[in-house]
C-alpha cells in the first residue's frame, strides 16, 4: 500500500504545511494511564525520527491538576536538543514559567479560553483573568527572546455553553495577537466544528487583519469531523495543522474518549494532496502502534488501525 | 448537544441531499456475525422510522458466497413496503434477478468493477464480463419499469493494482450509464481516495458529458478519508452519499476492519453544513447503538462513540 493513495492536488491549497505534535503534552495529559517517563522520552525521540519538527514535549501545569505530566522537567532534560527540532512546552503561568525556564525550556506554549464557562470549570478563573495571567508570562519570553503559542479553547462550541459566537472568539484572538504570541492554535476542545464554521471563523479573523500565517488549528476528532475540518482550513490558506500522533488523548470535558485528530490521518491525506508536510507515515505507524500497546487500548487513528496490524514484525524503534 | 453543531452553511455546495443507506446490505455482508432474520427485519423497519429514503435492504447474490444475506427473500417479505421509502436490492445476475423479482423487489443495484483484478478476485470474470453480465439484467429491468443503480468498485484504488487510472473508471461510467443505471455509484472500496483525487474523477466524469445528479459517491472510512471526500464531493455538486448506520461492514478485501462512512458521521457534518439530508440523527444514534450490541462490537461511528453512551436509556426502538 505503499504507493497509496494517489497524489491529487487542489488547486488554491498550500504547497506545504507545518504539522505540531501535541501528542506527548495534549495527547499524554489527558490519558487515564500514567505513562513512565522513560517511554516518554522514547516516544520524543521516536517523534523525532519520523520528521516531525515542532513535538510539544510536556507541560508545566501543576502535578496537582495534571499528575500525568509531573515529570516534565525529567523528560524535557531526558530528550536534550536535536538540531532543527523545536520543543515548545505548556505553561499556565508565573510559576509555571519559572519551571520552564529552569528547566531548558526554550519555547512555551500558553493558553486561554473562548468561554467564560470553560475558563471558570478549567483554569478557575475568567476569560480576562486567563489573559491577565498569561500576558506577564508572554512578555517575559518575548524579552528572553522565546517563542510564544497561544492556544485559544473552545473555539467552535462549549459542553455547558453550546453556541459559541464567532466574535467572542474573535475578541480573544486578538488579544493574544497583540500580547505578542507568534501563532495562535484555535481550539475546537470538544470536536464540534464542521467545515463551515471554520471557514466562517477564519474568515471573521482575517477580516481583523490577522494573517492566517499567524494561526494553527486544533481539531478533535470526537464526531469524525477533524479532517474534514482542516480540508476548509487548507482552502482558507491555513498552513499549521495540531494533531496527536496515533491519535492518543482528548479532552476530559468532551462526551467521547475520541480526542485529537491523529497524526497519521492527517498526513494520509496530506499525501493525497500533495501537501509537503516532511513526516516519514510507515515509521510514525509503527511508533503509534508501539505507544499504542504502551497505553494498554487500540489506536483510534483510522490509519494506525488499517496499517500498523500488518506492519513488519521487527519495529523501527 | 442537540443544539450542536452550529449551522454554517458553505457556499456553493447543494442545499439537498440523499443519503442511501446501505448498512442492512453491504453493511451487513461484511460482517463476520451472521445476524438472524428478525433482527435484520427490526432493523431495516428502524431505519425507515429515521427519516431515510432509500434503504438498501439485502443482496440477491447466491447465499454460497454471501451466508451473511440468505435470507434474502424472507427480509424482502418481512419488511414490506413503506410510503415514500425506496427499498433496492443488489443483484449479481440473471439467477439472482429471477430470484429478487420474484420476492417482489421494486428496485435494484448492479455492481461490476474499475479493475480487472477485482473482476478477478470478487466476480470471477473481467471487467467487460461484469458488464456483460450486468446489461440483460439491466435491460430487464427497464422494460419492468424498476429502477437501476450501478456499483463500480475500486474507482480510486486496488489492493493488488494500485493506483487506478481515471481513464478506466470512466470507460466503465460511461457504460453503465449508456446501460441505462439510473445512478452509478463510484465505490472507493478500500478506502483510499482523498479530496483531491475526487475532484478530478468528478471533474472527468462531468466532461463526458454525465451530469452530476447520475452520480453517488460510496466511500469507506478505512484511513479517515470518508467525510472530507463527503466534502470534495459536495464542492463538485454530487447529492448522493451512501453510508452505513454505525459505520457496519467494510470491504473483505481491505486491509482493516474499518469499513463503510457512517452514516451518522455524515448526517452530523450535513447538519453543520445546513444541508437538508431529512434524518432524525438522535433516533438513528440509538438505532446504531442497539446494532451494535446485536454485533457484538462498538460501532465504528465517531458520532456513535460519542453520543450513544450518554443516550436515554429508554430505547426509542
Amino acid at each position: 500500500m505503499a504507493e497509496l493513495p494517489d497524489e491529487f492536488p487542489l488547486p488554491g491549497l498550500p504547497e506545504q504545511v507545518q504539522i505540531y505534535e501535541v501528542g506527548p503534552r495534549d495527547g499524554l495529559q489527558a490519558e487515564k494511564e500514567i505513562v513512565d517517563t522513560r517511554t516518554k522520552i522514547e516516544f520524543i525521540r521516536g517523534l523525532r525520527q519520523t520528521g516531525l519538527t515542532a513535538i510539544e514535549a510536556t507541560s508545566f501545569v501543576s502535578p496537582r491538576w495534571v499528575p500525568q505530566l509531573a515529570d516534565a522537567a525529567e523528560v524535557l532534560a531526558g530528550i536534550g536538543s536535536a538540531d532543527g527540532i523545536r520543543h515548545p512546552v505548556l505553561v499556565p503561568n508565573q510559576i509555571g514559567m519559572d519551571r520552564a525556564l529552569a528547566a531548558g525550556a526554550t519555547e512555551i506554549a500558553i493558553f486561554v479560553s473562548a468561554t467564560e464557562r470553560f475558563a471558570h470549570e478549567n483554569l478557575d478563573t475568567t476569560v480576562d483573568g486567563a489573559i491577565e495571567l498569561a500576558a506577564p508570562v508572554v512578555r517575559q519570553a518575548a524579552e528572553a527572546g522565546i517563542g510564544v503559542r497561544g492556544y485559544v479553547s473552545m473555539c467552535f462550541g462549549d459542553p455547558w455553553e453550546g453556541r459559541v459566537p464567532i466574535g467572542q472568539v474573535l475578541d480573544v484572538v486578538r488579544r493574544l495577537a497583540d500580547l505578542g504570541c507568534r501563532t495562535i492554535s484555535l481550539g475546537d476542545t470538544i470536536g464540534v466544528a464542521t467545515p463551515g464554521h471554520v471557514q466562517a471563523l477564519l474568515e471573521a479573523i482575517g477580516g481583523t487583519g490577522i494573517g492566517m500565517d499567524r494561526l494553527a488549528l486544533h481539531f478533535h476528532d470526537t464526531y469524525g469531523q477533524a479532517l474534514a475540518n482542516v480540508l476548509s482550513g487548507l482552502r482558507c490558506g491555513v498552513t499549521e495543522y495540531d494533531a496527536s500522533a496515533g491519535g492518543i488523548g482528548g479532552c476530559p470535558f468532551a462526551r467521547s474518549a475520541t480526542g485529537n485528530l491523529a497524526t497519521e490521518d492527517l498526513v494520509w491525506m496530506l499525501n493525497g494532496l500533495g501537501i509537503e508536510h516532511g513526516i516519514d507515515l510507515d515509521r510514525l505507524v509503527q511508533l503509534s502502534g508501539w505507544m499504542a500497546g504502551k497505553l494498554g487500548r487500540p489506536s483510534p487513528s483510522r490509519v494506525v488501525t488499517a496499517l500498523y496490524q500488518e506492519a513488519a514484525a521487527d519495529q523501527l524503534f
